[in-house]
């Protein structure tokens, strides 16, 4: 069992790509909280795919539906179920080769774990589709955190060796805000136009890229977070790696900081018109598990997308027999640009729950 | 809230470094489970400080004592607790420095968070001490662990600039248990020496190191974790971050995979010796959030020591006022070889709720 | 927060009466599991309205769709998420009285908790109706109970002051189960036949009446509950007590048991056929909080329907005021034959959670 | 496991009677509450047996060591742990008949649920000496909630046939306080008397009685509880019904609300001073799960102490065989009078994690 998250909060997953439906349940919500519903449909369209030819040409059709929990424009403080049925399925495509587990995918774990009887079209559960449930739970989260003042922005730190510039100690919520109205945000521009060539040349190459993505949460109050054992970077690493495809999270300086000595590294507090502030932020906003009041910043490495054109080696699970797979379909060259709402999704859900 | 972890089995820790005891207690265990009480006080040696030039003088005096759940040398099935008392305590020490927030510890998150009400004592619930009991846990976890053939190790992958050799493909039992008998545990003897010197000289300048430590898990059979929301990286990743001084953790080939393109990561699937094995292991054993057979590898970034007897500015927390920070006392140049130990018990103690 | 509830299977659940629909999710369960779609509409069956004059004539139509999880004929291992569609909506109706508290019900401490914006009509969250999500969930967990020889079956012990026989210390399977087709399950027909005599009676007299439930469950093995906290009095209860209009509930002798002396009491071991089993069941099944192999028995006491046609004090909630209070509309004059399938629901659900 | 139990407080309970300690950590608490210690013991020393010839001679020495989480006088925010050593051991005494399960305790089931591996003596984690950590959490708890004005009382509302007044509708702080004092508290004097008649005959007849606890808790605002699955029933019933010895549970009227027609049975609101109250407290405070704002009113049910100095028919679970078991040493005739602290400190409890 897994499928639910947090202390304060419930979320509950469920869904498969190729089913009737996916959806969250959110429980623990205070009542009263206006929803505006056509920020929510914002978010939603941010990680929707076919939007252009950066990713995926399918159009997976993320609209919503609120079940429960929702009524008269307000929460009403019973759980919050959202559900976002499935359409354009062409599940067929996946029955000839299911049998043959696709490299680096939940296949095979997943075939093991669950004997066989999960659905494997399309992923199943493990599709990315499910983020779209986790947009929608984290675009609740955020207009209940903007309400604090809390504001989330991120940008595309690297695609494949192109590299973006860093967040700086100055973050302004209008920059994180416009940040978030792009389909690849960057700094630099022209880091972006790179990446966007490179995207494209590796879905000509039939083959795929990956990259990370900063991220930044500003106007978080000090004091959020927990020693033992729910860090605050606990509760945010515990999110970003169930969104598939990330295999690294670092936190401030990460794991540059381990070259850093203690001297360099430290943050020193000093005293900034009245409030306590650090001169740097090694740290990401967060020492000894709980935020000192400074941005919280953090990075996710996500992997090139596993499902690519070009013939790969694999197994026929069925058979016993090393054989030869083509994945066919419409595929994302590159999951990074559609994963920057996900991100931001899981740090507003990590962050309500904790400031709850 | 936040003491308490774990789906299957519950681990619920307390303790300040300066009060009278630290502890844990593990419920979910099974009922007649032998424990080799000699094997646990051997992996708390190894975290426990004052044993060489490297490390801190203090003799923190970590013997254990179970208090419930173990009877006739097996468990009950009912909660194990184990306490240590504290002991060597210099609490006066403290007393005149409560107000100045050290840099980069959990002091003014602390201050924020409890209040001003926390046992400032020696970092108290936030004092890496803590850690003992994770050791203990983590030890009891892996004699369980053992039985099924799972072998914890782990290595200093760097200190500051220094490099050692990373894990390769073949980890062998014996090996892995090999590194475990030394208090600097490296693949290349000759980066160890240089890591030593760099410990001692960094203690002379009254500064500090951190580092990274690879950790691998072996023989952990395929389908161990969950896709959503508890994916075995965000287990693992969730107790790591609890450990303090960790910046970042990464899974097999990590960030580094985020500049491969999709033809290179993929780890493709073959059998041999009627087994799925993987030709590469870019995804560190785990895919879609769950095991795939393979060596679950993973790194973590530790940070510098914070505490570290060059001046440093901070603030006064009572007075409101910037002042000049020189801590006294005896403390770690590096962590990073006493957090070996700490590593592989929040391995063993994540994989053992997994597994359950 | 409460939706959630479960150590080793999740059960959350969602709705409102008025809104979209109402569910549950499940998540936790075994991939593979058979599921009998005809056998749960059966159920759902039981607990639906309008079936005869005893109960409510509206219609509400509780049948279920399930959005994921379920493959083939069989769970997938992932969350089963199952949905049923609200209709038969005269949402009108409650408007206007939305202020006036209905004496009994959750309305009034809904409101305070919900500070006004919980949804009304028709009780809401609170509604009786969400039970069918129960009902759906416990048809789901019976059935993989019945594939271990479990059952559960239950009779309707009193309404009013009318007594039906007790369950003895023999139960056959085959009598538990023909209790299950009946829409007013008694032991003894003649008390049944009172029974729907006073029913028809309330409702001519625009009153309510309540009633006792004794359930059973047979072919539970010994062993399966907890000491503390989670004895299976507990874990039963608590989901007993969550339906609505539940008052008391009992074990075994229950009540009467504190009437006695320990040497009457005391439920003596024997062997039977090496077995071991007890001469007397005052203890229900359960001892120490665990199961010790005899059926496990219970009782449930339900208030009477607190919506009646007779004119009733209550306060305006807006206004402050006293007020007489008419409640219109279909309402069940005993909720007690409708509550049968509910609790055995529960039980089915608290059976499975601990024996998983 | 289930050794854990809150949602927003978890209380960690641990220990055996005969091994070191037993103790509970509070995980969850607010820095800088000021706790007295003296009234900690003076709730412990009502539990405590050996006061008077009511309960059994034993000497157990309830005196407790908090290890962490509190300092200075107050709460820190962090898990505070508090052991009780155990003492006063004739382990001995439990060798020899360790494989003759004693009818109605945990002994049998506990045997099959840890396969022989439990810690038999005295019960061990079975024995009615872990309420110690109840009384003592429970007293935590006490506290937090008087300064909400809050206040818990309760009375013994039958002994075997004998019969106290109950709890009328009018409850003042004082009488509840008052209560409290008296080792055998009832409301009419004259039938404590004939309870404590009973029980000594009872001990001269080597025999035992159970009894009927009633507890208010008065100035509990409205608005605590909730619908599902967290019924301030459902946490209340969990609760009591891990106390050893607990059969049934009732709220308000109880299982005679059963009887009631719904005319009868309503508690109908009415305005009183400005505030929302009820003519009647047929509902015992509690209406959809959630308090009303008036006074919360149970009756728990005990069976009879198992432990009998008569001749009893067992089985021994090593032979297989039948046998006769005479249970000697020093056990209470009525664990009645000593379980009233126990009752009051998990109603303490559940309203502490409820009003959090």
């Amino acid at each position: 069992m897994s499928g639910v998250w947090g202390k304060n909060i419930k979320f509950s997953i469920f869904g498969e790509s190729h089913g009737k439906a996916i959806g969250i349940t959110i429980d623990g919500l205070k009542p009263g909280i206006g929803l505006d519903l056509q920020k929510i449909n914002t978010e939603m369209a941010r990680r929707a795919p076919g939007k252009n030819r950066l990713s995926t040409p399918r159009d997976e059709g993320d609209s919503f539906q609120i079940l429960s929990g929702f009524f008269n424009g307000r929460t009403t403080g019973t759980p919050l179920c959202a559900v976002i049925y499935n359409s354009d399925q062409h599940s067929g495509d996946y029955e000839k080769s299911k049998n043959l587990m696709r490299p680096s995918h939940g296949d095979f774990p997943g075939h093991v774990k669950y004997k066989g009887f999960n659905d494997y079209r399309g992923g199943g559960h493990f599709s990315g589709r499910l983020t779209a449930s986790l947009v929608f739970a984290g675009a609740v989260s955020r207009q209940i955190l903007e309400q604090q003042c809390i504001v989330i922005g991120s940008h595309i730190k690297s695609i494949n060796y192109i590299e973006d510039k860093s967040f700086g100690m100055e973050l302004e919520e209008d920059g994180l805000r416009e940040l978030g109205k792009s389909p690849l945000p960057v700094l630099d521009r022209s880091a972006g136009n790179a990446m966007e060539k490179a995207i494209i040349k590796a879905r000509e190459e039939m083959d795929s890229l990956g990259g990370i993505i900063e991220c930044a949460a500003i106007n978080v109050p000090a004091g959020i977070g927990e020693p033992f054992f729910d860090s605050l970077e606990s509760s945010l690493s515990h999110l970003l790696f169930s969104i598939p495809g990330v295999k690294g999270v670092e936190f401030g300086a990460g794991f540059d900081i381990s070259k850093m000595k203690g001297s360099e590294a430290n943050d020193c507090y000093c005293m900034v018109n009245g409030n306590v502030r650090t001169s740097s932020n090694n740290n990401g906003g967060i020492s000894g598990g709980i935020t000192n009041g400074m941005p919280v910043i953090f990075r996710a490495a996500f992997k090139p997308t596993p499902s690519i054109g070009k013939a790969q080696r694999t197994v026929n699970i069925e058979t016993g027999k090393d054989e030869i797979l083509e994945i066919k379909g419409r595929h994302d060259p590159c999951i990074v640009p559609r994963a920057v709402p996900v991100v931001e999704a899981v740090t507003a859900m990590a962050l309500l729950d904790n400031i709850m």
